[in-house]
C-alpha cells in the first residue's frame, strides 16, 4: 500500500534519493540533439525525441542506485504533446528498469475531475472496455487547495492500485511563506494544516512500515519547518526538494527523517542531470556523471542519517 | 492585453459564457466513436479522435454566439499524449474559428519550473532557434498556493503576449472552504488573501476596460462570497464555475459581474456537452442542442445584469 514499494527500494539501495528528470533541451548534449534534429527536424517532435534519449541514458545509469525518478510535467509540456508523449515513454522506461516513478504534476481540481486526473496519472481509462493506463506513473504530486473533495478520488485510486500521492505542505521556493505561513484561526499555519489534512486524509491508507499512500512535500529550504512537520505528521511520507541548485544541504534534509533513517526521499534534478559541469567532464559524460553525482547525494546524505533500516508494524 | 479580447468577445455576442470542453469518452455519441474505433480500434487513439471530432462540432455550433471556450486538461490527460493531442488540436480549432480559449489545468510550481508551463500553455518554446507554440491557448487557469515567485512568470509572457491567468481564489466544490474559509493572522480570509494578490499581481498588467491579466477563478456556488469579492477585487476579471451541473442559477452569477454587466465570465460543461438530454433530443444532435441551451444560458444571465457595455478609460 502506498509508498511501501518505494521504503523497499530506498532499503535496498540504501539510497532515500529520487532523481528528478526535468529535461530542458539545453541540457541535452549536442550529439543526442544533431541526431534528433537530423531524423526529425528542428521541430517538437525532435526535441522530445532528444528529451527521451537523454532520459533513458540517465535511466540506464542510475537504476540500480537510485530507486526513484522523478520527471516534473511542465518540461515535457513544453515541447507540446510530442514532448508528453516522451513523458509517458520515459514513465514506462523507468518502471521497466525498476525504477518507482513520481509523476510531478502538482495537480488539483474539483471531485469529477480529480477523478480524471486520478485516472490518467495513476489508474486506467476506459476506452470502450478495454481498460489502458494513459500514463501509469506510481505516485502524483498534488495541491490540495481545494480541500478533500479533490483528494477522495485520489485516495480512492492508491487503495485500488498501490499507489501514492503526495500533497503540497510547504514548498521550497523563497515566496513560499506568503500564504503558507499565514497563521490561521486555530493558531496553526496553513503549511501545518496542510499537513493535518495529510495525516487525516492517510489514515485509512497506511502501509506496511508507518507510512500512509498521502505523502506531503516539504522543502529542503526550511529546515525549521521540516524538523516541525516530521514530529506533527509521523505517519505522512515526506517528498524533499530543494537540496542542491535550491540551496539546501544534508544537514537541512536530515530533518525529514524519522530515527530510522526514513520517511523521506530527497530530490535532485539539476544536481544529477547537470552533474558533468562541476566534474570536470564533458556533456557527453552526463550519464557517468549523474551516477557519479547520485553515489556523491547518498554518501552526503547517509553520512548524517546512518544506515536505513525497516520495522514492519504487522 | 489581459482580457482585453475576451471582454471584446463578450461584448460583441452579448454573451458572458464559455462553453466548458471536457469530453468524457460517455459524452461522444455512438456514431462518432464507431466510426473512430473503425478507424483506430478501441484505443487511447481511436478515443482521441472521437474526442476532436466531438469538440469540432460543438465549436462549429457555439463560435458565432458564445466567445469563449474551457477544455479541461484532465479529460484530455486522461486518454494518454493521443488526447494531449487532441487538446493541441482542438484550442487550434477553436483560435481558427476566432473563440478566446482558456486551457484549465490550475498549473502551479516554483519559478523555473512555472516558466516552463508558462510557456508550454501561454507562449513559444524554442527549439533550437525555431519558435514554436507548444500549446497555444489565450488564457491558463493558476493555482496561487506557491505564491508570488509562481506568477510572475506568467505574468511576463501575459504581457509579452497579449494572454491572461486565473488564479483559483473561491472554488465551486463543497470542501472549498476547509482551507480557503480559514481566516488568517490579518482577519481575512484564505480565499480573500488570495484576491489581495491577484489585485497585486495584476496592477502593473492592467488592460483597457478596468481589468488586469489576472483574473481570479470564484464559484457561482458560493453567491455570498462571489458578491464579496467582486466588490474587494475591483480590477480582477472572474472565471465562474459551478453554473447549472453544480447548482448555481443565473441569480446566484449576477454577483460576479460590475454595473456594466462585464468583470465575469460564467462556465457551463455538462449543461451544454450534454443539453440533448434535456431538450428531448438524441446523442446524435447534441450539437444543435448546446447551441440551443448556450442560447437559453445567454437570456437567462441577461435578463439579470443587462445589456453588456464597456467604459474605456483611456
Amino acid at each position: 500500500m502506498g509508498f511501501d514499494r518505494l521504503i523497499e527500494g530506498i532499503v535496498k539501495t540504501q539510497n532515500p534519493t529520487v532523481a528528478g528528470l526535468d529535461p530542458k533541451l539545453e541540457f541535452v548534449p549536442a550529439s543526442i540533439k544533431e541526431a534528433c534534429f537530423a531524423q526529425y527536424g528542428k521541430t517538437l517532435e525532435g526535441a522530445a525525441a532528444a528529451l527521451l534519449a537523454f532520459n533513458k541514458a540517465l535511466i540506464d545509469s542510475l537504476c540500480d542506485i537510485v530507486p526513484a525518478v522523478k520527471p516534473q510535467a511542465a518540461y515535457y509540456e513544453m515541447y507540446g504533446w510530442q514532448g508528453v508523449k516522451a513523458l509517458y515513454e520515459t514513465i514506462a522506461y523507468a518502471r521497466k528498469r525498476g525504477m518507482f516513478v513520481i509523476t510531478d504534476g502538482k495537480r488539483n481540481d474539483i471531485g469529477t475531475t480529480m477523478e480524471a486526473y486520478a485516472t490518467a496519472h495513476l489508474g486506467a481509462t476506459d476506452v470502450a472496455g478495454t481498460s489502458v493506463e494513459a500514463f501509469g506513473a506510481d505516485a502524483l504530486t498534488v495541491n490540495g487547495y481545494l480541500g478533500t473533495d479533490g483528494i477522495k478520488p485520489l485516495a480512492h485510486i492508491c487503495a485500488a492500485r498501490d499507489k501514492g500521492i503526495f500533497v503540497l505542505v510547504k514548498t521550497s521556493n523563497p515566496s513560499s511563506g506568503e500564504l503558507q505561513d499565514m497563521k490561521i484561526e486555530n493558531g496553526v499555519t496553513v503549511y501545518e494544516q496542510m499537513g493535518r489534512m495529510c495525516e487525516n486524509w492517510g489514515a485509512e491508507l497506511m502501509g506496511q512500515y508507518g507510512y500512509s499512500a498521502v505523502g506531503a512535500v516539504v522543502g529542503a529550504t526550511y529546515p525549521d519547518q521540516l524538523a516541525e512537520m516530521r514530529a506533527k505528521a509521523p505517519h505522512t511520507f515526506f517528498l524533499v526538494p530543494g537540496y542542491g541548485a535550491q540551496g539546501g544541504g544534508a544537514e537541512d534534509a536530515k530533518n525529514a527523517f524519522d530515527q530510522n533513517g526514513l520517511g523521506a526521499i530527497i530530490n535532485s534534478s539539476r544536481g544529477i542531470m547537470c552533474a558533468w559541469k562541476n566534474q570536470g567532464l564533458t556533456e557527453e559524460e552526463f550519464a557517468q556523471a549523474a551516477r557519479a553525482e547520485a553515489l556523491r547525494m547518498r554518501e552526503d546524505i547517509l553520512h548524517t542519517i546512518g544506515e536505513i533500516s525497516v520495522n514492519k508494524n504487522d
